[in-house]
């Protein structure tokens, strides 16, 4: 069920915080509302709410690993949502409780484009073993990407057994889903050239699936041949770190078709990697990774926001451009800079 | 001309740093002797060497810039050595003067897998046009980048006209060398199914240009097969950032053919990126990237060795483990103990 999005009511400075331990019962009774109002905490970016996020983040985490969490990416125009909707329904149908979250930092910028239009995944958002959860604000990619992180924690506790991580894929955030996934899924229409375009660089090298969407129709042959062309293309990779060599499918999310085999190939793949050692090991390399990017991030960008470094930033790399001082020797003298003063 | 690698004379402590102004005089002149000591200066890991060589460097800073800078890179076994030695020869052969630097920071593992072999490049080694240095010795990628970075520059100041910057193909070091080189090639080999494997995620990505080895004898049918399924691989990907397409090429090192052709997509792409500015703006932005890298990597691994740090990482990486506490969390505990202990 998709929820309102009740973020102002945390805007309003001095409104106290609200009591972790009753949302943590919410949540863990599958209280839609306390999910999303926990969600909503975990978004906030009042300093008075990081306290008590933490507090909810950390009282949820003993709850959470026991889902399946799919990233999706694709270009605008791939289908995405409607595949998500047909996968989501096709999951529901099974009795499996689906959530829908996404990642997309630039949705201040492109409003609508994900997951904001409330049009969209119409019949998934009035499913009762659904949730759907709008891109947290426009930000910078590690706030949305942390928010996004931990609302999949919250989304756990609250018993969803599959979690759909939407992206744009346009930008450097598919880098960041599939660093908080376990099976990264890259979507993708044939027909009009188009699978001669348009992927970004590195993208297919992440990808555990490549689904071939709108494989209908008239587009039926171009689809066809599209998924000889990404099989030979993923054969010039050798099998990821896991084991798993990655699958080409076609499927119409307006038919239907080839959603089934999608979570298939989703299932096959959870059962090999839990029986292999790989799924909890990526997970667990997931998280020292988020554990060491948040530490340089966070020292990287309170460098650059010293002002005398900045000041000093601007003249050293003109230096540089003028070739009268080496790049290294110019970060050394940064550095130099920032040591006392910091 | 190979150089025997000087390095030991600046071991000694004590020893003065050699003087900068006459390294730059005949390094000017193009003494390959002053070069290599110039070299030597610019790898030691002596702090007292660190201000001379910083100084020759930026000495030189000048006079660069004047070359083509070209990165080669393959598995063990593609023949980069034959294929650099043809392609030098042929250089020489047209007047041009040809550096060979090597990019291994693993060599001290894998002694001799890189320019480390005496042996190799008999006849490039004893051309008077050119000058083969060696991989420094096994250290830290930041490290050796570094070096190899700056001895870039010390090459181009004693006019060396091609830098050829060979890499093992296998680490993390092609990434580092593509930051520094103006053309990335990719040498591969046909035949045994080696096409089908042993391309390292991202390599191929990278390249501007995939050379099909010892596509001879036996072997040339299987080259002609790679290289379609190549081109095919290749055409999946959107162009680059300048505009060129990576063109896929056979050759055959020890029969002298495909060399000049290699040779000419390298010239053609030298022109046509002069020609719309992508030349200078790459060049321009790796160094503001390499000013980036190292000072990201100078505050983390500044951060690490605190030891107060590295004490609370161990057990926060437990904690994260054990799900008592977000990655996030641990990022920001670890932030704080740094802030007023550093």
């Amino acid at each position: 069920m998709a929820e309102p999005n009740p973020k102002k009511e945390h805007k309003s400075p001095g409104r106290k915080p609200p009591d972790t331990g009753e949302l943590l019962e919410g949540i863990r009774r599958a209280d839609r509302t306390a999910l999303a109002r926990g969600i909503t905490l975990v978004e906030s970016t009042l300093p008075s709410d990081r306290e008590a996020a933490d507090r909810l983040v950390e009282s949820c985490l003993p709850h959470t690993g026991n889902s399946i969490r799919i990233g999706i990416t694709g270009v605008p125009g791939a289908g995405k949502s409607t595949f998500i909707e047909s996968l989501g329904l096709h999951l529901t149908g099974k009795g499996l409780k689906v959530a829908v979250l996404a990642v997309d930092p630039s949705s201040s910028l492109s409003k609508g484009s994900i997951l904001g239009d409330k049009t969209r995944m119409n019949d998934l958002s009035r499913d009762p073993r659904a949730f759907i959860r709008p891109s947290p604000a426009g930000e910078s990619l590690g706030g949305v990407t942390r928010k996004t992180r931990e609302s999949i924690g919250l989304c756990e506790a609250a018993g969803f057994e599959v979690i759909l991580v939407e992206t744009v894929g346009v930008g450097q955030s598919e880098t960041a889903v599939h660093g908080m996934v376990d099976f990264f899924l890259l979507l993708k229409i044939a027909g009009a050239g188009d699978e001669l375009q348009g992927i970004k660089r590195g993208i297919m090298e992440m990808a555990d699936a490549i689904v071939i969407n709108k494989a209908d129709g008239a587009n039926l042959e171009a689809a066809r041949q599209a998924r000889t062309t990404f099989r030979q293309a993923l054969h010039l990779y050798p099998p990821k770190a896991d084991g798993w060599r990655p699958e080409v499918m076609l499927c119409s999310s307006t038919e239907g078709s080839g959603i089934e085999a999608v979570w298939e190939t989703i299932r096959k793949y959870r059962e090999k990697a839990l029986e292999n050692g790989s799924f909890d090991r990526k997970r667990m390399e997931q998280n020292t990774t988020w554990l060491r990017q948040a530490v340089s991030e966070q020292l990287v960008s309170g460098f650059y926001e010293n002002p005398e470094v900045s000041r000093a930033y601007r003249e050293l790399e003109q230096a540089v451009a003028a070739r009268q001082i080496s790049p290294f020797r110019a970060a050394e003298r940064l550095l130099e800079l920032y040591g006392p003063n910091r």
